[in-house]
């Protein structure tokens, strides 16, 4: 590997396969376990990045099947790379834009798994085969096929230090031959991405995308196919079923499968109860907009648990919403204060909620690092 | 008059009426002439306190009106006032909740000269008497009374360094025995207000309204009549015409009738147009949400005029709206990457080009203190 990419093991909890680490990328350290902003358009959602940068947040996942309809790749590439673009001067990873292309059509993966298997593709993705998935924009219905190459080659113009090859995201409710069908096409895919971007590393990092939905013997000959390709990490990604005891199940069987010298990030899993329990299973990175949607909806994160900020309770309460907290909204302002902006339906309301709850993942995932250091997880 | 309000002036132009000064208040001073910043619900629209202070805007002009009915003067009295509540060490001025009682019960201003006098109140005003007038909260239906001695008392609550007395807004379209009728009440409301106001100071400075609409007459009988009572400073309110030209008429007639040594505000005007006109009848504020609203609508200021920043030729343009703006947006982003944001309807879009406006409009009235200093204005 090259020393554009390091993942460093740091230290191995004597208590469970949780792990301390460093992912050292050109654009700085990640420190390992670490909770990754979402920011589909290339800015977290009410949060500038200049702001996001003064509460260090160290790695920020930016969607690719949104950038290609707006601004398009080619614009971010002018721009000088999605660094420049948004003027961000650490880590930025990028998917590869298939998994929205899905995940839109299907809608979300819960409405996908209440519907029993009866939500069908709504009609955007117009084509899957060999090549790759054709799509309708949601923005002007233009018809547009995304292919490993494609994706890998709109991922260059990003220039992201951590890009991911196409994959293809089966529904839950799928039978066996169509999941096994699509887990070939995906690995087949995935080695045509890694193939394109060996062509050309820029200086960026390729993990894959270990996928095989609820099938143990699936996501083992995942891992198995992929830990044989010059991936520099993995991301788990795919259906891991419907409750967190079956997503906790498949990780502990999954993970010892995925070589040890190799980061380990979990695709869009971020709410506090999973987080914890992943860790332990030395997952290293999570993204998830769940921080930052709950601080939308006026769900602020506490150590003793959310603060519903809208509650007329809070009304009167003239206190910071955490004393120890060194974000701006603590430093700055009350709970009585932020009760009144959403109130008052005040689109500061949002920013200050999300700074506040980006924050606070930050440092509950420093805390579990300190945790892991300890032994105590 | 007390120590704590001190209206200074230093410079008056020997080209015009312009004046420079300083108005010093218990939380600092105001170089004049200048802009104010319209935080209505305690906060201006898409920017918190915090970084409205790094803009170094000196007067936030907050509505009594919303913040009598969300939180209620009561939460913020609790709070230890508004400057506590929202964090604020820099000076506040409030309204006595009439105009807009008034105004969102004849809808805008401009929506009511458009009208050509068919747009009555709209059943939210209830009744206007000599007490003062009851309305209905556009809240929660809840009938409200507001009186001289009502908003006086809601606005010692807030605590802001500035006060406005409780006036009526008549509309363009009034009958001239209805206009004398209601300058008339005005005026008594306004000296029961000061009565109020007097009772207990709370270093807090009071400005009376002149009103007369479009009558010069009415308009000298107001000054005269408002000269004589012990107020801070004044405000200009009421109608000023369809026009620009009008209102510069009207403006030239009436502010030497105004005691030199006190301050002159100018209610909810803040164009560009009309700044530097006003400027030269020796208007001394200017409140306004234009440049807010502007730039929620991706109009951007520029010393070469508003750049509409979603037309598509700003989509490769990767350099800042202004290399010399010190504003954070000019600082850390460029054009291109402030189009995306707007074109991908990211709450931040709002954010970054409301900083940039206000900080236009702060270096602006800054260029024209200096442009007076210079006889140049």
């Amino acid at each position: 590997m090259d020393n554009f990419f390091k993942f460093e093991q740091i230290y191995k909890s004597k208590k469970s396969g949780a792990r301390v680490g460093k992912i050292h990328t050109p654009h700085g350290t990640i420190d390992t376990p670490n909770f990754v902003g979402v920011g589909t358009n290339a800015t977290l959602k009410a949060l500038d990045s200049h702001t996001a940068d003064s509460i260090d947040l160290q790695l920020m996942f930016c969607n690719t099947y949104h950038l290609i309809l707006q601004p398009g790749s080619k614009t971010i590439a002018a721009a000088g790379g999605l660094h420049k673009f948004l003027n961000r001067n650490k880590p930025i990873i990028t998917d590869s834009g298939g998994f929205q292309v899905f995940s839109l059509a299907y809608g979300s993966v819960k409405d996908e798994l209440k519907s029993k298997g009866k939500k069908k593709l709504d009609g955007t993705v117009l084509k899957i085969n060999e090549e790759g998935v054709t799509f309708r924009s949601y923005i002007d219905g233009t018809k547009i096929l995304l292919t490993a190459e494609s994706s890998v080659q709109a991922q260059k113009d990003l220039g992201a230090d951590i890009i991911i090859p196409l994959d293809e995201l089966p529904p839950y409710h799928i039978g066996q031959e169509a999941l096994i069908e699509s887990l070939h096409r995906t690995h087949r895919w995935e080695e045509r991405s890694l193939n394109e971007h060996l062509k050309n590393r820029k200086n960026q990092a390729m993990y894959s995308v270990v996928h095989g939905g609820i099938d143990k013997q699936l996501r083992k000959q995942s891992c198995e196919f992929l830990s044989k390709l010059d991936f520099d990490g993995f991301a788990i990604g795919g259906s891991l079923g419907k409750t967190h005891d079956q997503m906790f199940d498949m990780l502990e069987f999954a993970t010892p499968l995925i070589p040890e010298d190799k980061p380990i990030h979990l695709l869009g899993i971020g709410d506090l109860h999973s987080l914890e329990n992943c860790i332990k299973y030395g997952i290293d990175t999570f993204d998830s907009s769940h921080p930052t949607k709950c601080a939308r909806h006026g769900l602020i994160f506490t150590k003793n648990g959310n603060l519903k900020i809208t509650r007329n309770s809070n009304r009167e309460i003239f206190e910071p919403i955490d004393r120890t907290c060194p974000c701006i909204t603590c430093q700055k302002f009350t709970i009585g204060y932020l009760h009144h902006l959403f109130k008052a339906k005040e689109p500061v309301a949002h920013t200050l909620a999300t700074i506040h709850n980006v924050q606070f993942m930050v440092d509950l995932m420093a805390d579990y690092r300190n945790k892991i250091l300890n032994n105590e997880l």
